[in-house]
């Protein structure tokens, strides 16, 4: 008779994890915005919005740039599961993890957002995306050399290609959490410039 | 042996994106209402408890004003995609493109409902509503005229039709932003009108 | 060849229309919460604490009765497209109006846990729910006396039973509204008592 | 022909009701970082920002526990439901009265984030956790003993095995809820020990 928790076994779908995953994304992807207060104004003449408006702009872009990363984790998401044919429960775990981690994002984007020229709060917001990545980077690590998950056989060089790549994000984010204690502005360009590296290059070449 | 990132190729099911996006529109339908807070009364009598939400009557508008405009975007969506039989990587950023604007609706919502009256904050919202209705018709343009996306075939005179609804609604959106800086209640009554004459056509119709 | 927009056809499926709502409904429930603001201390001794909570309380009892409200609508939602096998566009609009109002319940919800005892604050918040009642009713005859949405033939009787049901809780619920002009805390006793006559008897006979 | 409402029938499916429970997961996840407000700084001198950080510990603390614990109940509420082939009435409402529970932990977890070391606050997160897995245990019992809701047949020892799993866990909180009023950090211990003794064992033997 079968065990009733299926520790050991294989869970057969991704479905539900992804279902789950897709939802939490879609939150975070949302709840960015409600943490932008709409700037008070003292009267509301021309100048005084333009100026409201001037003070909620670090606001608005990190909130840009959190909901840009956030969709390139996404998009990097949906991708590795499309190739999953299973889950276990260690992967499960790899996944909240992974959503640990986004699930901060919120807060650390709104205080970036607050205080858009110091150097440790940029330096918190990378080291969130450089744990993001970690976890991301552990998850696949896992899937692709700890047992068979893929629908399809996947070449090892490829799977290397894949786990380095997910490497790379993690140093990067890593180099722009450090660089911040020279300038905040380097972290900017860099939590801009790292999801731009991923994903514009393959639009191109289409 | 296939290639784990599906770059070039072109993704067999609309599933996830629609379930996807779908949680993205239940979210900010929700969210609008958070944004408001509940009025601040001096005392309970019944004068005050009316004047309170005489004050929040702009928020409540703006509100309902919002959620039917995101409700037609979401039965436009729903019927998109319900014609389509694959998405590409191109496709899925054209849909977070229109998410991008639509997730910052929540905070011109809120913006409007506190400043009703003006100018700036009126064309500041419709330009937002501009700008999905520019992702949206990007979207349908690619999926309509650059592949071969749909599962049955759509005459082109049809496909041209569809694209230049989108086109119609951005320009009217546009125009309403533009015309706020005549009167915001222009605009007011065109975040209204545009929406009403996209659906209620229809529906007496039938 | 086929019309892209669907609008005199029936759409076949209601999964996309049912994952949306479940969507909705599962945001409302937990955005009831974050209305509620953590109680403020002035020190911490176990007499302020409890004067704490017993000021969040109203609120607490609000949050409580609106889950069980929106529960029970989640409940009859689920049941209702659990026997249709068909959707159109009115049916689909239908559905917009019912969340509209549902969307509301956070704020009407805040409203009534900051201002427990005063009547025009309760008979809001039983219009609101008026209304919710209000478009479940038509959504219901829309799709049992206009068409053959139903998956199985359901007799006259029946059909008749379930839209008086609906107007049964839409008439108690703007008798609340009225009657909380007599006293709030009579309202307060129909909100709670209205679900539970619409859950507990169903209940208790298994 | 057959009654429109299904009270004494079994719903053949599960599907939707794990949907809206994911998305309730989903949400309460996420909620729980926006009630974390970003520190105040009143300048942004380095050591002010540590100063901020530390003042904001608790809350991010009171985060990850709750986090943790969200995450076992889903994983937990999967694996449960993925051995259903069926459900009822009366299971749909079990499942609210958990939902219920957990819509509550963002309240109580900012609580606790606020007043860290006030017994009776740390003894109402305890209890609201009790109040959880007591709901899990009632619907587990209810799902395994009164009826025929499993798709494969499962011994009886393993069945009240895992009944006590959860009866152990409802144990464990109502002593963690106590013991608040001894000190509060034993409290903390254990709302970090519950969720970790069931969790890493596991993860430990593969």
């Amino acid at each position: 008779m079968p065990k009733l928790h299926a520790d050991a076994t294989l869970v057969p779908s991704t479905q539900r994890i992804e279902l789950f995953s897709d939802g939490v994304f879609a939150i975070l992807l949302t709840l960015l915005i409600i943490e932008i207060d709409v700037p008070f104004l003292a009267d509301e003449s021309f100048p005084t919005v333009i100026d409201g408006l001037l003070r909620t702009l670090p606001h608005l872009l990190s909130f840009a740039f959190s909901f840009f990363t956030l969709a390139v984790f996404w998009v990097n998401h949906h991708h590795f599961f499309s190739v999953l044919g299973r889950t276990d429960w260690v992967l499960l775990w790899h996944n909240m993890h992974l959503l640990f981690w986004l699930a901060l994002v919120p807060f650390t984007t709104a205080f970036l957002g607050e205080h858009p020229d110091v150097s440790l709060v940029a330096a918190i917001y990378a080291f969130n995306m450089t744990m993001a990545a970690a976890a991301f980077t552990l998850m696949t690590r896992h899937a692709l050399f700890h047992g068979c998950f893929t629908t399809t056989e996947i070449l090892e060089k490829e799977r290397r290609a894949l786990v380095r790549k997910s490497q790379a994000g993690m140093g990067l984010y890593a180099l722009a959490a450090i660089l911040a204690f020279g300038s905040p502005w380097v972290t900017w360009a860099m939590i801009l410039g790292i999801p731009t590296y991923f994903v514009v290059p393959r639009l191109l070449k289409r």
